[in-house]
């Protein structure tokens, strides 16, 4: 069997199981969540967390050589957020053409010590290395008071579901630069230099409020449906509750609104539970926008007072290049 | 200015005067030594350091597949062996062409897990991602006392200049390779299947004989430059001092011995300096060979009674594509 007939979930999951059992202060292993946890024998846990970007992949051509390094950092740290943890640290291995510009990589370097600097953390190491194309592996730190660690698998039946931000907005900038629609600098800079949550995972983490929580950037279709596996549980959510930036809803159309803001992934935002008696104390956290609640059993979504199955789907690798 | 024409240490050097000044709590940052070393509260360090390794770079096509998740594991345990750190977890970036058999990927695995298993660790989490070349990106993670860590910036005059291991083994079969002449497994392994330092560091470390520490994949000779750099201090190495394995004695003709032992790099031993008081006390934590003593300046190797300069000259990425 190819890589391509499994798709990444299946993958990792399988990955997963071939390796050995982890250790007592191994808290939650490869595959199991957004981060890796380790016990450090401290009052808190330590988090990892690792991702693999590349330039025909992941950086649209419009992407500047700074947004490529903001990005780069962003989506590591968009991971510790869903943890509610605070970033102590990142490396970043840089696969690099030996033809590239120094002025360019000069650019992709600011760019990951801004976001760095913005979410009060810093780049502590890296590597370099000559390859065809420009590849940026990253892998931030960071920590969470052991009481406060919040995980995928803690939604519990009644919960209200809850997201930080609009949603969609990374998509709509895709479908913009595809179509050729001008669309303004602030969509756009969700698609190219989105903002992790890290602030909002600390606050959520810190109301005691939330019961499970995951960042979206692969899509909320497939987070609420990661989640529900982690939590044993179902989730029902409202189309017209789903927040929209207003520019969004003059740009796209009928059914390009549900795809951009469920399915197209992008947005650096948390997906989140929050126990019904707690939820002032998570709106004092940070702004959010409740979505839905959840369920015994299966992902559905209520359109114009109609309940449907909401589909497994969204982005991921392998299976995309289909 | 193009990557090409800098190399990889100036690059790297470039880069860390990029970026922001790292805070209190970071206690070696980018560029500073094989590791970044974070201080975390507690009574140890940590530490953290990454790698990217190629299939066409890194990844003679005479690798198997379980050699590849071996060597992508031990290329960065190497780094924390060489601050004498004690292993706490690999996360893996994988960059994978979808067109991949899966029970290639289930043997990459089973290397990766195996190398983490046999120095008391473990792979803990990771990314996989589709690319057109199967791309490798480690991190691993070590705590090593407080007062135990060692850099590569303590070197005295009048140390002695110690490796442990043989030198040249990975050399001599890379050059066994090219020429197809047979070689034994046990050198072809030195190569494909190289054994990080992890119990030597550790050993080393808590024998606090040791002065400066690091490791010597990118070849003794260009090792020698850094460390002579970070310390402030100069080296003298005997030609007729270097540990060589018996079978590479008769493999290898005249310059061929030096190029391997010196230049070549892809030996995964240490390079460290004692205090002549203490030798004793490291030649207890393990075998090691002195090659050498640290001098006031320059790096020279001392060759049938004369002495020369040591070019600064080994595997240095952007630079050998030329």
């Amino acid at each position: 069997m190819k890589i391509r007939e499994l798709g990444e979930r299946a993958l990792i999951e399988h990955i997963a199981r071939l390796l050995s059992r982890p250790v007592n202060k191994v808290i939650e292993g490869a595959g199991e969540d957004d981060c890796a946890v380790l016990d450090i024998g401290t009052d808190r846990y330590l988090l990892v967390t690792t991702d693999m970007l590349h330039r025909k992949t992941d950086f649209p051509s419009r992407m500047t050589a700074q947004q490529i390094g903001w990005m780069s950092v962003a989506v590591n740290l968009s991971d510790l957020a869903s943890k509610g943890a605070m970033p102590l640290g990142v490396v970043m291995a840089m696969g690099i053409p030996p033809d590239t510009e120094l002025s360019f990589i000069e650019e992709v370097v600011r760019g990951m010590d801004e976001c760095a600097s913005t979410y009060g953390t810093q780049i502590i190491g890296g590597d370099t290395d000559s390859h065809d194309e420009l590849t940026m592996a990253g892998t931030a730190l960071g920590t969470v008071k052991k009481e406060l660690l919040i995980r995928r698998s803690g939604a519990k039946v009644g919960d209200f579901v809850c997201v930080t931000g609009n949603l969609g907005s990374a998509g709509a900038a895709l479908l913009a630069l595809d179509k050729k629609i001008p669309v303004s600098q602030e969509i756009l800079k969700a698609l190219f230099e989105p903002a992790p949550r890290i602030n909002e995972g600390m606050a959520l983490a810190n109301s005691r409020a939330v019961t499970s929580m995951m960042d979206i950037s692969d899509g909320l279709a497939l987070s609420l449906h990661d989640m529900s596996k982690a939590s044993g549980v179902g989730f029902k959510i409202y189309e017209n509750r789903l927040p929209v930036h207003p520019e969004i809803r003059t740009l796209l159309k009928g059914r390009e609104h549900l795809e951009a803001s469920v399915f197209t992934g992008g947005d650096f935002e948390l997906l989140f539970t929050v126990a019904p008696e707690k939820l002032d104390k998570a709106k004092k956290a940070c702004p959010l926008t409740v979505i839905g609640e959840v369920i015994e059993m299966g992902v559905f979504i209520e359109k114009a007072g109609r309940v449907e199955e909401l589909e497994a789907r969204g982005y991921e690798h392998f299976k995309k290049l289909d």
